[in-house]
């Protein structure tokens, strides 16, 4: 039952540069072309995780003239004016709703969440309860229709917000539209000594696509009802419309079915979602305008439901649910009646309880190997003319799609399900390839992108930030571009137990949320940083445990020790990227007892330290250079100390001891680096062959122990380069 | 509606000595004498809040002897019996059950819930739900009875462990006992590199009181479903038995009711808990082996039910939900027949709901001003030749109590309700002082203490612990003895908005829940607070957001620069004792955006600098006090560097500025702290006008600053007065 777990997803693994093996050549041509340390690496130090040495801003951060413009907006908006003057807040501030709005339970539940929200940020004392006169209102919202009862796709989600010294104005078309404006007026809220108030501006806004979801996987890691909820209101911070709850796989089945029960009784472990906690979420979610999105993916990822209904299955089974990661052969019968039966009951209940249009299917990553194995399954493939496994898997959809029809649903699926017979109507999601969103709009059908948007490759938000749906130089038509409907973050849940969900998806998942609400102009790298680390406050101050897990972690291994070394380790390593994993038996049991799960995806160094070393390599004999130079020799020795520090820890947490070898090798590092900063800095040239030993020590590490990489590679490679040739890289690429 | 707040709760303040205003005769009287720097002081520096600079261990931790005996376990057991090997935990570990214990819902969910908790621990890959044969199992757990179904008072809760190099047993007369010998077992996990394991050991215990609780006032601040979960199973860890849970109040009625809706709907702002949610934290705490003591406080406490039902008052009305604290009048009519027709019928329906043998009626706080207004009221008084305020309250009580009774419960109130016709079968709660206990075993009734355990107070853990239900020099006889059950932990809400419940509560109360569960005898400070950092990790581990608090606060109020120049501000400050509070409007609407919300009540620096300074001052030329003396200079000039730090971060967080002038004096006393140590490393005494000067400025400073206060004064006048007079403190009173 516990087997041997396979560490590889069985999703494709889409390599990061990243991962690749470190060599010089590689780093410094990566260096020098900003493949590895790219553009938003200029972005400084205003994201300090929580690093033990936090250096001081070493570099100037983006364009000025843009960070007047975009302020603390994360997405940006279509269109910002800002005037002079601005309206302070006052604990007499109130907000009264006029027209559709009026009286409207998701606006009253959503002034009052931002009065709670103002207040927490300003420190004023404001009843969150408390509505007034029109005329006098601090803010004043007026619909002119309230819209659908659940939010649906192309809802009117466009709003107009004025601030004059005088009062706020939020105007919409529809209730979808008054939310969104609201999360933007609370991202005004500014400093404005000795109190806080907003600036005065004009907000014209509406979203460059219609679908902007994140995929919560909750089969391979349950997350409890309060994990999901604090999930939708981080969304509706970044103005995320969908949440695509992955809700069945092979290792377990999630939701109450009345009609079946044995699904949650034998597929589930007891850890499922009630029906009533189910209209509890959907609530919430409408609260907040944003969608739930069922998927109960098939015929594969099905094991979960087949202790409780074998004959769904297309082997004689016994099964049981699945402990380990990886492809698994169970896969529904399609050849049996009793499937088409058995799905016809169940989504006519799921679809009672779920209230969106669309029904997600899944269709993906079937393998085949039970069709193939099972003779009554080949004699109907040859009897009805079906020559392969994708074949049989189109006969499959062309059944189920009436069926999910019949229940008032739309039916999306994964790019797998793509075939000319496809019905037009059905939305497909690409997963695969980024390309295979302009196959899917050509095909007629609809289509969402979310390659490229895999929250647990581990990317750093500006890979992500780089995909676009329509890229600038698409071939597709207007027409075609017409059926992009948006895309989805995807949280897939192998690596994911419960503590570790925020730290997975945010403050990164808000960078592709950009994407897909802001205009396609909107790119520039170090901006989005600057934004994105002030929306990581905003989202912690929402209950997000992103930025204080890796202290809650590592105070556990150190026992009550001083964590301080590991803390330091933390600041120059991330997860390995892409699904390379290696060093654990990573299965549904995994604890989340080891440093991977403590470092964040992305290192708070990724932003701080290539400004420092660019700036010391500019000119290290100038003022600038050597202030520079002394905090890289602080930093260094940061690594020494650690390291002693971390080895007297090892006893009081064993399991961080796999990580000896690199933390061994970064103090190291540190050493050679010192050696190179002193030597720049007394323009004395190190020979050549110190320079090669010591790159040759840094392309020997390999990002195989216990599944964290070091990410100062590049920046260690550019500094040791330097003390070589003994040149500075002033503004020419170091080759 | 939203009136100016009074600061002060209407609880009788019990001062705390480190209230007192600042002086120098008191600093050193007191340091010397223990009473601001106490015993427990001496335990160091192993409690890492979130300290900026961490000192290294300076000084010795107390007894040796002791921590070997008593290791992690917190609550001490009764007896503890080490034996020589240990047990390793490897991944094939699984539990049995046998006996009354074989597939009991309660065990089962205490088995997974443990297995997933030493996965946690020790990164071993554990199956949760794998059970096997008892002969090999890793763990066996074996009970007589199943016990009642709910906890009961009473109810058996001794163990039996038993851990030898091959297996763990756990035996228990029923399975509240299981369940606490799982929690002991769960504790006795240690490394044993290059893994886990258990160390060989007999346990012998049983609880010294059966009654140990926390009260939850969810009334002045409304706390989730998922916050009160949490809480349970953080109590549990400790051994709680009894969530007091203070349902009503002036500021919310928290419960629905399906035969008086109107409390809820008009009575708590939709901020209450349905009944399924009630069931569901009932089943929650029931599975922990904890009971669910419902409190409706009445007849005063009682503002928040008037709204909805105003014929309950004593005034015309109308009434309206109260905002703000302290005392409000609103009091139940105890002259209406109304008033006991609609208790009957509500206590029948909550009767009904919450399962445990005891409802609490509260009873306390009755000021009366509505009743001497009232002629109505005052003529039934001369009716009934009822002289005072107590004689109609004990009318009202002596009403009240058969109709508890009639459905099925045993009465529980606030000392207040006690007089020699109060039947002896209610249980009295002494809150105001520790003597009252012993007045209410005396009257013939059951009684438990609440007064020296009220969290609110922002006592130090210790100072709670020193409170004991029966003193050893108690003067009641043993049948009195035997009427007191046990305490209860008070957590009152009037400061505790929902993200800082955990760090007001967690994790002093462990101090409280040992003092109520182990023997006596079990009291030396220094060992306590030892095993207090220890029971703090596991806290954490279960989602105690305890030690992360103030890192999430004080990034938010930093607005994203380096809050480093705040945790070093945190450090050496603590929110303002008793209920002296000033500085703010507190009400139920004051957001948690002030410095003193992120202020642990007990700095961490309350272990580390009095040893610190204690083996400074012993000889400062010594090696050892000369290396105490460089830490004490490292720190003095982080206080120095944080101010300046600070100052920068005030545009960005204004509310902040409220402590400027106390930072400022923390950046003075650094300067002079400097000049002292100095001197006293190179034996060259202070002029006595200098001290004096220093001394003074010291003593000028007041709590008055934002609602916290420093606590480095006693160490910090020790340290000014030794470079007086150039001897150092050595064994000897500083007079």
């Amino acid at each position: 039952m516990n087997g041997a777990g396979h560490a590889m997803p069985s999703r494709t693994p889409t390599r990061s540069a990243l991962q690749q093996p470190f060599s010089r050549r590689h780093f410094l041509a990566a260096a020098a072309a900003g493949a590895i340390t790219p553009a938003w690496s200029r972005a400084h130090a205003a994201w300090q995780g929580e690093p033990s040495q936090p250096p001081d801003s070493t570099a100037a951060a983006a364009s000025p003239q843009l960070a007047a413009q975009t302020r603390s907006l994360m997405p940006v908006p279509y269109s910002v004016q800002w005037r002079t003057g601005g309206m302070p807040l006052s604990s007499g501030f109130y907000a009264a709703a006029t027209g559709a709005t009026r009286q409207d339970e998701r606006v009253e539940a959503a002034l009052s969440r931002l009065m709670m929200r103002i207040a927490r940020r300003t420190a004023l004392n404001l009843d969150p309860w408390r509505r007034g006169a029109p005329a006098t209102a601090g803010l004043l919202v007026n619909c002119q229709a309230a819209g659908p009862h659940f939010p649906a796709l192309g809802e009117d989600e466009n709003y107009r917000l004025e601030i004059s010294p005088e009062q706020a104005r939020l105007e919409a078309p529809g209730i979808a539209g008054a939310l969104r404006g609201l999360e933007t007026l609370y991202q005004l809220i500014e400093a404005q000594p000795p109190g806080y108030g907003f600036p005065a501006v004009v907000i014209e806004d509406r979203p460059r696509f219609a679908w902007r979801g994140l995929l919560l996987d909750v089969s391979r890691h349950f997350q409890s009802v309060a994990e999901v909820e604090r999930t939708l209101e981080l969304m509706a911070c970044c103005k995320f419309n969908v949440l695509h709850w992955h809700l069945s796989d092979d290792q377990g089945f999630r939701v109450e079915s009345r009609v079946f029960p044995r699904l949650q009784e034998l597929g589930s472990d007891g850890q499922f979602y009630s029906q009533s906690e189910i209209r509890q979420v959907i609530e919430h979610a409408r609260r907040l305008g944003i969608r739930i999105l069922p998927e109960f993916d098939m015929p594969a990822h099905t094991q979960a439901w087949m202790p409780g209904y074998p004959r769904l299955g297309s082997a004689p089974g016994p099964y049981h649910i699945a402990r380990t990661f990886g492809y698994h052969n169970a896969v529904f019968d399609p050849t049996r009646g009793y499937v088409y039966h058995f799905l016809d009951r169940f989504f006519a209940e799921m679809a009672g309880l779920f209230p969106d249009a669309f029904l997600h299917i899944g269709g993906d990553e079937n393998k085949g190997p039970e069709w193939r194995e099972n003779t009554d399954i080949r004699a109907f493939m040859r009897r009805h003319g079906i020559h392969s496994k994708a074949g049989l898997q189109t006969y499959f959809n062309r059944r189920l799609n009436p069926i999910v029809r019949r229940h008032g649903k739309i039916m999306a699926g994964w790019e797998e399900i793509l075939n000319p017979k496809l019905p037009k109507d059905v939305v497909v999601e690409a997963w695969l390839s980024v390309g295979a969103l302009a196959n899917i709009v050509k095909h007629g059908n609809r289509g969402i992108l979310s390659a490229g948007y895999y929250l647990d490759l581990m990317w750093p938000a500006a890979q992500h930030y780089a995909v676009d749906p329509i890229p600038a130089d698409s071939p597709m038509s207007a027409e075609e571009k017409a059926r992009v409907l948006g895309g989805e973050a995807c949280m897939w849940g192998e690596f994911v137990p419960p503590p570790i969900l925020d730290s997975h998806i945010w403050p990164r998942a808000a960078a592709i949320a950009e994407r897909l609400w802001s205009p396609a102009g909107v790119h520039d790298v170090p901006d989005m940083y600057r934004r994105l680390n002030l929306t990581s406050l905003e989202l912690e101050a929402l209950g997000s445990t992103h930025r204080a897990l890796p202290g809650m972690l590592l105070r556990g291994f150190a026992r009550g020790q001083n964590p301080a070394p590991l803390l330091t380790f933390m600041d120059v390593i991330e997860p390995i990227k892409g699904y390379g994993h290696s060093q654990h038996t990573y299965n549904v049991f995994t604890p989340p007892a080891f440093m991977c799960y403590a470092a964040p995806p992305e290192s708070a160094a990724r932003q701080w330290l290539p400004p420092l070393v660019q700036s010391f390599l500019r000119r290290p004999q100038s003022a600038a250079g050597k202030a520079a130079g002394r905090r890289l020799l602080q930093l260094f020795t940061a690594w020494d100390r650690g390291y002693e520090g971390y080895k007297k820890l090892l006893p009081h947490g064993p399991q961080m001891a796999e990580l000896e070898p690199l933390y061994r090798a970064l103090a190291g590092l540190g050493a050679a680096g010192r050696t190179a900063v002193r030597s720049l800095m007394g323009q004395q040239p190190l020979p050549g062959d110190w320079t090669a030993q010591k790159l040759a020590a840094l392309a020997a590490i390999q990002p195989k122990y216990g599944d964290v990489i070091l990410i100062i590679g590049p920046q260690m490679a550019l500094l040791l380069d330097a003390a070589d040739t003994g040149k500075t890289s002033g503004s020419e690429p170091v080759s």
